[in-house]
C-alpha cells in the first residue's frame, strides 16, 4: 500500500532534505520514525530535495507499508516521534502509481522578504531589502521569467545537471501580511539554488542596478556570471506540490 | 525637543518593557543606547508597559532632548547601538503636548494562533488550538467584549489597579496569512494579562465549553475564576497605538 504524507518543516537546523551520513536531514528523522513505527526501515521518496536552511510548508513524500493501517493514527505516530522541527500535516492511501517525485506536475516556491532600512526583529527570518527599493520593477521583472526558458544563467556553477529547461507558469510578489512580502514562483521544476538566484536578481532590478527587460537578456547568455547573487537559504520556504488528479503509471 | 519614536522588538529574551534593575527590559536597552548617543541619562515614556515576553509592531516611546538633531540620523544612530532584538522603526519631532502614554486614543493588540492536531513548526512562536475549533462560535463570542465594560473577570488576581473599566472599540478573528489566525482587538486601554485571558476564554467558546453569549455573563461575574486560562505571552503582539490628531496639552 502506498502512503502519501505532507511535511511541513523550518530549515534552520537542517542539512537540507535528503539523507547525507552523519548529518540532521529531514528524510533522515523521517525514516527514523518510520523505522520505529513499521519495526523495519522504509525507504521515502520526496517531490525533490531542498537545500540547507531551505524551510517546507508543504513537501510531500510517498512510501510504501505492507499491512493496511488507520492514516489518522499513522500520522499521530509520526508526529509523537518527529522533532519539533519537522511535523505531518496529512496522510493518505494512494494508488501504487502515484510517485511524489515523478508524478509532480507544478512546485510552488515563495521567498520572503521585507523592506526596511534597518533588521526588522519581527521579520528577521526573512530577507531585508532596502527601502529604496521599487518594488513596481520587481514586479515587472517576474514576468520575464515566465515561460519555458533555459535556466542555466540562474543555477550554481556546482552542478551536475545538464538540462537546464524549465517552465515557469507563475511569477510575481504578493503582500503575504502587513509589511511582509513574497516572491512566489510557480514551475514544473527547479534547478539548484535557482529560486535564490532568481530572488538576486530581481533585488538588482529592485535597487535600479538592472532594468526588468533586462531579465530576458540575462537568461538569453546562459551564464550565472550576468545573474544577480545568491541570496539566504533561510527565507525560502517550498510552499505547495501540485500532481496529476488522475495519476497513471509510468 | 520632544521626540516620538516607534520601536519593534521580539518580547521572546526580554523581562518586558518596563526598566526593572537587573533584568534585560526593551525600555533598559533603549535608554542605555539614548545615553550613549547623548551623553547623559534621557528618560522615556512609552504607550504603556507589556509583560514579559509580549512583542510589539509599534510600540510608541517618546523623550526629550536638548539640541536640535535631524531624526533621519539619530534613527540610524539607535538602530546601530539597539540589539538585534529591538528597532526603531521611525523617529519624529512632536509638539511638547504629546505623551506617548497620556495622549493614547486607541491601542491594537492582535494575539496570533493555529488551528491544528499537532505543533506546527513554521507557525511555533503562535498558539496552536485544536483541530475541531469552532472559528464561528469564537467570532461570535467576540463581539460580547466589544463596548464599555468592568473588566474584572479578565485581569489576573495579582494586580493593584482599582479602575477596571475598559471600552473595546472592536474584537474579531482574522486570517492574517493563509493558516495563520489573530484575534484582533481594539480598546483605549487593557489591564494586566487581559488580552491573555480573554483568548483563554474565547478558546473554551472555540472548544464548545461554552457558549458565546456566556461572555456577557462571565463579564457581569467581576470574578476572575468565571474566565478562562491565561494564554501564553509569546503570541501576543502590540500591533499599533493611535493618538489624536491635534493633542492639547493636558
Amino acid at each position: 500500500m502506498r502512503v502519501k504524507i505532507k511535511l511541513m518543516y523550518n530549515g534552520k537546523d537542517f542539512c537540507g532534505y535528503q539523507i547525507q551520513q552523519n548529518l540532521r536531514t529531514v528524510q533522515g528523522e523521517l525514516e527514523k520514525v518510520l523505522e520505529i513505527i513499521f519495526k523495519e526501515p522504509v525507504k521515502t521518496f520526496a517531490s525533490g530535495r531542498t537545500d540547507a536552511g531551505v524551510s517546507a510548508r508543504a513537501q510531500v513524500v510517498h512510501f510504501d507499508i505492507k499491512e493496511k493501517m488507520e492514516m489518522k493514527r499513522l500520522l499521530s505516530a509520526i508526529n509523537a516521534l518527529l522533532p519539533e522541527d519537522v511535523a505531518a500535516t496529512s496522510a493518505e492511501i494512494v494508488p501504487d502509481s502515484f510517485d511524489a517525485r515523478f508524478s509532480v506536475k507544478k512546485k510552488t516556491y515563495r521567498y520572503y522578504f521585507y523592506v526596511s532600512k534597518f533588521t526588522l526583529p519581527l521579520f528577521c527570518w526573512a530577507a531585508r531589502i532596502n527601502d529604496y527599493s521599487d518594488l513596481d520593477a520587481m514586479s515587472e521583472a517576474c514576468k520575464y521569467f515566465i515561460g519555458t526558458h533555459n535556466f542555466k544563467s540562474f543555477v550554481t556553477t556546482r552542478t551536475d545537471k545538464t538540462d537546464f529547461v524549465r517552465t515557469i507558469y507563475d511569477a510575481k510578489i504578493i503582500e503575504v501580511a502587513s509589511g511582509l512580502y513574497a516572491f512566489e514562483v510557480t514551475g514544473n521544476g527547479f534547478l539548484y539554488n535557482m529560486v535564490r538566484i532568481i530572488f538576486g536578481t530581481l533585488v538588482s532590478v529592485a535597487y535600479h542596478n538592472l532594468k526588468p527587460d533586462d531579465i530576458a537578456k540575462i537568461i538569453k547568455k546562459r551564464d550565472r556570471a550576468a545573474a544577480g547573487k545568491t541570496y539566504a537559504a533561510s527565507p525560502l520556504v517550498l510552499y505547495s506540490v501540485e500532481y496529476d488528479e488522475n495519476p497513471t503509471k509510468k
